[in-house]
């Protein structure tokens, strides 16, 4: 873990907003950050040179997607996920644990770990904190996350104990494999405790006593209840060590990420801008655009008039919509390029807000903005 | 049409094969050339930085397709094709005739034109060669083509006569719709016949007589029988002026390509490369390759080792076999990136071999190399 190092910048002067710097063998990383998901080892849609230009400095890979194909020890022959997808800078790798519990049909937990049922071919296996390190490490990931379950919501408070007390034994183990082998990437606990606070207060001491090079908080998906994520992310991030990395996971729409960093967030990663891309639902800084309206079929703007990314540069709205309603694979890489370009550019002018002093005053404006949307 | 001309820069010593240079205003277009085709305002999976970076300089838009969705008239308001789609270079559109006989329901044909039903929403249209050329126009193509009846194979030789001679009376409708207009784009005739050699004079005669700034071999869709479609090219060629560009329609193969320069072709265009690479059917100097077998799996190999595109410098066949296999929406982009490489780097061989007067040892090299695809 000798290569991996973050530096606290700047703490914001109105808000828990900070910003730091993570440096790693493959790069650095500008914090707060949004990792795009390149599940299937691509960012659908987007050459990695496309995903660069947008401004990643990080990705985020899918040990499970990955394990179960093309397979780990083949992605390792072939010199590691780096170089099979021809992406040069810093990988993130999940724990497979969140896909294992939502698109695998599972036979059941115990305290070596999860059997399930791949959902590609039916076949079954037994994915546990070893086999996952295993994975991640055959990957070639920079950072890796320990294993962890992914407590559905709601839960009853006995399970939810029992699990997390697990998962923190399950991060104890991923903690031992990772030390046994011969890489130096780092590890990232994963804070659960599902929606009690004093859960998630006991989740996040476990795993300082072990000891992280970060902390993830995760069992987020919470579908629309926003207001009790961020309660979440109020509890739970001031527990978390400030001197290293704080990865909220799975999170989410640009609204969720200016408030987890106004309350401290460092990292995080979603699906949503990849995934609405492809369906058509642009962002942009007045709101959400829905690309198919009947309103943009003559529409000769850019899908934002105040984006500087290669598809407002070139592509009008009525352009896109043809596109779309054509069916046709440039509407979802176009889509792509401009959704995570919003995303990245997003968070650099949160960074910028941050050094300046000017969180508070930045995030009324984005809301003020977001009114306009669709 | 005062700003296209054609020049014949070189005759091969050994064939018929031929060298020029085709000017417009957007630009300079070296012949024999393979247009890309751009079926709904894009190369299907293609930016088109892109489309350049793989060496095209002219490519194809279907006016059938365009004038269904999202219309003509929309996109003359945007400002023309070219800026709609952001591609600069020379754009040469079809007549739609093809496609109304291929895609739509017909419902009849008579002097006037033809009567079809709209494969998209079923709405009822009747195309004829004014309609056509005001399509075309209003997409702004640099080079258009004459509306004529793509006949059948196999056709009746009395059936081919009467629909031969309609087309050439279309042909002529089309340049007195064209002379009506303002712009000054380019006109092509083409020639029908059918299989019928002194049915394919008749008709080039016909279009000489009205004259055009190119000529074009029509109604070459003939399945698998690609000796009677030399035996084609071969009769008809000649009859076209030396003067005029020859463009060889909807063909085809590799070894289409090269009989078709071989016999004095200077322009194609086929959905071959786009298409076969959506399929993940890749072509190489060694012949075809189909991505998905299983021979693949572990191959860090590029496409092929011979090719120098940005596909085969940074990716492996293993790599394209698992975006294949996981129906990734990069699997597209990257075979039709190879592909249309491919092709065009197929064409700029041919130029240097008939420059070099080698264009028959350039051929017998071509065969010797293809023996050992899949």
């Amino acid at each position: 873990m000798t290569h991996f190092k973050f530096t606290l910048l700047h703490q914001d002067g109105g808000s828990c907003a900070r910003r730091g710097l993570i440096d790693t063998p493959r790069g650095r990383i500008e914090t707060p950050i949004f990792m795009p998901v390149g599940t299937q080892g691509t960012v659908k849609g987007m050459l990695p040179e496309a995903v660069q230009e947008v401004g990643a400095q990080i990705i985020l890979g899918n040990t499970y997607h990955l394990y179960l194909r093309p397979g780990h020890e083949l992605i390792r022959r072939l010199g590691g996920l780096h170089r099979f997808m021809n992406w040069p800078r810093p990988i993130l790798t999940d724990s497979g644990g969140y896909q294992v519990f939502s698109l695998s049909r599972l036979r059941a937990i115990d305290e070596e770990g999860v059997d399930f049922q791949s959902h590609v071919d039916g076949s079954r296996h037994l994915l546990t904190p070893e086999l996952s390190i295993a994975v991640q490490e055959a990957l070639g990931a920079d950072i890796l996350m320990s294993f962890d379950e992914c407590i559905p919501y709601p839960a009853e408070r006995d399970y939810v104990i029992a699990s997390s007390d697990r998962s923190s034994r399950w991060a104890q183990r991923s903690k031992a494999a990772l030390e046994q082998g011969e890489g130096n990437a780092a590890l990232f606990g994963i804070v659960q405790g599902g929606m009690y606070p004093d859960l998630r207060a006991r989740s996040a001491e476990q795993l300082q006593e072990i000891g992280f090079d970060g902390y993830a908080l995760g069992g987020l998906a919470l579908g629309e209840e926003s207001a009790r994520m961020y309660d979440i992310f109020e509890g739970s991030l001031p527990l978390l060590p400030a001197a290293r990395p704080r990865y909220i996971m799975g999170v989410g729409t640009p609204a969720d990420l200016v408030e987890g960093v106004a309350r401290g967030g460092d990292m995080f990663d979603c699906v949503m801008p990849t995934r609405n891309a492809r369906n058509g639902v642009l962002f942009t800084t007045f709101g959400r655009l829905s690309i198919k309206q009947s309103r943009y079929r003559d529409d000769a703007e850019p899908i934002d008039p105040r984006c500087a990314c290669y598809v407002c540069r070139h592509y009008s709205r009525a352009y896109l919509r043809h596109l779309f309603l054509a069916n046709e694979i440039l509407a979802s890489v176009l889509n792509t390029h401009h959704n995570l370009h919003y995303y990245l550019h997003l968070m650099e002018k949160m960074r910028e807000a941050i050094s300046a002093d000017g969180f508070i005053p930045f995030r009324r404006n984005f809301y003020h903005n977001q009114e306009d949307g669709d």
